[in-house]
C-alpha cells in the first residue's frame, strides 16, 4: 500500500508538472571533527566544582515525596519540610558510573531508528509552543489539524529525526486528554520516535504504551529497548515541581529516555554572567541524572542545556545569541564531562521567519554542532522565542539542517576527486563544464537546495521576485502534498484507538 | 572640529528622542580558538603535491612581457610564445622563505590600523558589483552618491575594518579615471585602510599615491609601511591576465599588500571535485606569490581562496553553500601550511536580502571564522552574487560580523563570574533580576544587537510588525545621519583634489 500511495503521490506531482522537493536522502548524521572547546580543562573543572559546592551546600528542592525518599534512602541529606535535598559529589560519581554514554531510540520503522551519543546528531520539530503561524493564514492558536500538518511535514522531511514535544498545543481539545491525541498523530502519521509528555506520570506512561502497541512490544520489553524521550525541564533556579519528577521517575522506571534540561536564562533564572549559569545549569542536570539513576540504574538519559540571556532592558527572553551560541559549545564540554549524551537547542526570538529568525538560528545551531550535541531538539518551525510554531520556519530550519549536514560530510581527497587529468586537459582560462571527469559527477557533486534561489536577477524578477519566506510557503504546501502516511497494520491502528478510548474514559472529559 | 560635529550630531540625535544605534566599539578582532581543520595532514600534502603536479607540469600562463622576464631569470622553465610559465617546488620554497606570516596595514588613522596575520580578522564592505539596492529606491546602476554613502556606511561601523574594491562602480563617471573619484571618498569620508584596484599600473600607483598623502608620506616612506592592499584575482584556470599581472608586480614594487585569489568556482573555472579545486587554486595563489616575492622579497602577501560551487542545472554561480563554507575552511588551513595571510569571503546568490542571502552568509562566514580568516573580504552589503551592493543586507551583515565578534570573546570563569553567592542566595524558583551581583553587570553583560527586534509578538505589531529587512531600512538611514565625517587637515585635502586634478589631466576624458 505504502508503495502504491507513492507512487500515485508521484504521479499526482508529474501530473503538475512539477518535480519532487528535492531533499537528502533519510542518513545517520554523525559529526566527524573534534568539538570545538571554549572552555579550558581548568575551567570546566571550575565550574563543576561550583556545581558541587551549589548541591552540597545550598541543595536543589523537590516537590516529589517520593523523589525525596529515593535521595534519603540513598544517603542525601533530606529536609522534609523546605523539600530540600543536598547531595555530596560521591553521590553524583555513584550515579555517573551507571548512565550511559550513548543509546538509541527506536520507533516502528527500524530504519528511523536513532542513536543518542557519540558524534550523532538529530533533530526534531520545534516543542511547545502555544501558537501556530503561516503567511497566508497568519497566526492562530495551537489546533489539532495544524498539528496533523505539522508532524507531516516532519514525517516527510529525512533530516528531521524526531517528533519533539507538541508542535503546539492543540487548544481546542480537553487539556487532560490531548496527549492521547497528539501521541495517536505522531505514531500514525509518522514512523520517528517522539518525546512524550513528562507532566505526571500519566501523560509519560501513555506515550510509552502508544509506542510499544505500536511497535507490537510490551512495557516490559520496552524497558531495555526504549522508544521514547521526554524534556525534564527545571524550574530555575534550583527546583524540581511534582510533575516533572514523578514524570522522570516513570520514564526511568520503564526505561525510557530522559534529557534533563535546566532553563538558565542568564539575568532571570540564573546569574546573569555565564559562568555562574553554567554552574547552575550542571548543578540542576546533574542532580537530575541522579534521580533517574536511583529510580532504575542504567536508566538512558541526557544532559540537557539551555542557556541563553534575557534582553537586560526588558527582561525578554532572547536566543541565538553570542552568549546562547557559547553556552551551546560549552554545554557540550560539561557533558562529555560526564560522559553524558547531549540535548541542546538553536532557538530565536523573532517574531518573523525573516532574516533575524535565521541569523539567530545559524547562530545557535552553529554552537548545536560545533559541541557535539546529540539531539538538536527544537530544530526546525521554531519562532518568537517558542510561542509559535511556524510553516515558513519549518522550511528554512530544514533548509539550513540538509546544510550543515552536507557540511559535515567529509572531503575526500584520492586521485579521482584530484583530478589532475581534468586539470592538466583543461587550457588556459578554459572552463571544466565538458570536461568527462565533471561529466561523471556533476548531478550528485554538490549539495542541491530546496530553498534557495540561484536565478539571476532578472529570471527571478520574472518569476515573481519571491524571497525565500514566500518561496517557503509554496514549499510547505509542496511537501504536504507529496506527504505518504507511513503504512501501519489495520491491527496496531485499531490496538491504538481502542488505548486512547480506554484512557479517555479513564480521565473524564473536561473543558479544554 | 571633529569633537565639535560629533557634539552636533549627537545633539540632533537627542533632538529627535532617539538613541544612537548600539555597535560594538572600535576593537581588534581575533578568534581565541584554534582554527578548526576538516584536512587531516596527509590530505594537506596530497593538496600540496598535486598543486605542485600543477606548476612543475601544466604551467601558468601570464600575459606580461616583464613578469615572464622576471620568472625566467629567476630560473623557471618559460615559453613566450604561449606566455607559460612552469615552476619548480624549489622556487616555491624560496619565495616562501622571504614572505611574512603578518604584517599591519596602516591608514591615516593609526588607530584604524589593521593586522594581517595569526589570529587577527578584518572584515571589509563588499567590493565590485555593477548595481546598488535598498528597500526604498529598488535597484540601480552604481553610481557615485550611492558610492560615498556606502563608504560612509563602512566608517560608521567599528566592526568594518577596511573598504574593499569599488562598493559599487560610479558607472556615470569615465571608466579611465573613476578610479580617482572613488579613493577620494575612500580617502576623505573614511580614515581606515582601502583596496586599491590593481587592474594595471596606474590605477594601483594612483591608489598607493592617494594613501601617502593623506599619511603626510612619500612613496618611499609607504614601502615598508603598508597602508593599502589590492585582490589579485586570478583567471581560473592558470591564466593571470597583463592588467592584473602589472598591478600585482607594481603594488610589490611598492611594498604595498596583494591578496592573490584564484576564482576557483567548482564545476566551470575547477574540477567539480573540492580536492582538485583546492590543488588548483593552490597553485595559482602560490604561483602569484612567488611574482611578488620575484619583484619585491619581503612583499606583503596574502593567500587568497574563493572556491565555491555552480548551479549544476544552469551553471549559475552559487556562494554560502556546504561546499563553499567547508572550502573557506580547508583553505585556510593551506594557506597556515605556508605561513601565509589568509584572505576569505562570506557571499550568498540571493537576489534579495532575506533569510536565503542570511543563511548563505552565515554558513560562509562561519567557514571564513573557522577557517582564521584574516581578511574577510566582501564581509557587508554582498548581494545577487555580489552584482549588488545592498544597503539592507550591509546592516544585516554588520549585526551578523558583531555576533561573530561576541562570540569570539573568550569565557571568563573566575569567582566574580561563577556567583555562588547569588546563587546561594536566590531562592528555588525565584529570580536573578534584583542580585546586587546582577544589578553590578547587567548594563554590560550581553551583547545589544542594533537589528534583532526582542519585543513580544503584541508589541511588535503594535510597533508595525516590521521584519528585519525593513528594520534595516531604517537602521541605514540613521546610520548616515549619524555618520560624521572624520576630520582631515586641509592642506592634506587640497593636496588630494590636487592630485586627483593632476591625474585626470593626464590620463584624459573618456565616456563612461
Amino acid at each position: 500500500m505504502s508503495t502504491e500511495r507513492r507512487r500515485r503521490s508521484s504521479e499526482r506531482s508529474q501530473g503538475r508538472g512539477t518535480a519532487a522537493i528535492p531533499q537528502l536522502p533519510l542518513r545517520r548524521v554523525q559529526n566527524p571533527y573534534p568539538p570545538m572547546a571554549l572552555l579550558s580543562a581548568d575551567q570546566i573543572e571550575a565550574i563543576h566544582e561550583a556545581s558541587m559546592h551549589i548541591l552540597e551546600n545550598f541543595g536543589i528542592e523537590v516537590m516529589s515525596p517520593r523523589a525525596l525518599s529515593l535521595f534519603e534512602k540513598a544517603g542525601a541529606k533530606v529536609d522534609h519540610a523546605t523539600q530540600t535535598v543536598w547531595l555530596d559529589r560521591g553521590m553524583v560519581a555513584d550515579a555517573l558510573k551507571t548512565t550511559q554514554s550513548s543509546y538509541t531510540l527506536t520507533p516502528r520503522n527500524l530504519a528511523r531508528k536513532i542513536n543518542l551519543g557519540g558524534n550523532d546528531i538529530n533533530f526534531t520539530l520545534v516543542a511547545g509552543p502555544p501558537n501556530v503561524h503561516d503567511m497566508e493564514r497568519g497566526r492562530r492558536a495551537g489546533n489539532y489539524a495544524d498539528y496533523c500538518d505539522l508532524v507531516r511535514l516532519a514525517q516527510h522531511f529525512n533530516c528531521i529525526h524526531m517528533i519533539g514535544n507538541q508542535v503546539c498545543a492543540p487548544v481546542e481539545m480537553p487539556a487532560n486528554s490531548r496527549h492521547l491525541d497528539t501521541y495517536f498523530a505522531n505514531v500514525t502519521l509518522t514512523d520517528k520516535s517522539f518525546h512524550v509528555s513528562a507532566i505526571g506520570r500519566g501523560r509519560a506512561l501513555d506515550g510509552i504504551a502508544m509506542m510499544a502497541i505500536s511497535r507490537g512490544l510490551t512495557l516490559d520489553q520496552m524497558r531495555d529497548d526504549p522508544g521514547v524521550t521526554t524534556i525534564i525541564s527545571v524550574n530555575s533556579p534550583r527546583r524540581f515541581d511534582d510533575m516533572m519528577a514523578e514524570g522522570l521517575m516513570t520514564m526511568a522506571e520503564f526505561g525510557q529516555s530522559v534529557a534533563v534540561t535546566p532553563f538558565t536564562l542568564m539575568g532571570a533564572m540564573s546569574p546573569v554572567t555565564l559562568a555562574g549559569a553554567l554552574a547552575q545549569q550542571n548543578a540542576e542536570a546533574l542532580f537530575g541524572v541522579v534521580l533517574t539513576q536511583l529510580v532504575r540504574p542504567g536508566a538512558p538519559v541526557m544532559y540537557g542545556a539551555f542557556t541563553s540571556n534575557v534582553d537586560m532592558r526588558s527582561g525578554a527572553p532572547a536566543f541565538g545569541t553570542p552568549e546562547n551560541t557559547k553556552a551551546n559549545i560549552a554545554s557540550g564540554q560539561l557533558a562529555r564531562r560526564y560522559s553524558l549524551p547531549y540535548r541542546t537547542t538553536p532557538g530565536s526570538a523573532s517574531n518573523a521567519a525573516d532574516a533575524q529568525g535565521t541569523y539567530e538560528t545559524m547562530m545557535a545551531l552553529w554552537g548545536a554542532v560545533l559541541g557535539h550535541g546529540n539531539l538538536v531538539y527544537h530544530a526546525a518551525g521554531w519562532q518568537e522565542g517558542g510561542l509559535t510554531a511556524s510553516f515558513e520556519k519549518l522550511i528554512i530550519d530544514v533548509e539550513m539542517i540538509q546544510h550543515m549536514m552536507e557540511f559535515l560530510t567529509p572531503i575526500e581527497v584520492n586521485e579521482g576527486e584530484l583530478a589532475l587529468d581534468a586539470l592538466g586537459r583543461v587550457p588556459t582560462g578554459g572552463h571544466f563544464f565538458g570536461e568527462p571527469h565533471t561529466l561523471e559527477r556533476y548531478s550528485t557533486a554538490f549539495y542541491q537546495p530546496m530553498l534557495s534561489n540561484w536565478q539571476n536577477y532578472e529570471a527571478w524578477q520574472e518569476a515573481g521576485g519571491l524571497d525565500a519566506t514566500a518561496r517557503a510557503t509554496r514549499l510547505w504546501k509542496k511537501a504536504l502534498e507529496e506527504y505518504v502516511e507511513p503504512e501501519m497494520d489495520v491491527s496496531v491502528r485499531e490496538a491504538l484507538e481502542a488505548y486512547v478510548a480506554k484512557r479517555k474514559e479513564e480521565i473524564g472529559v473536561e473543558e479544554p
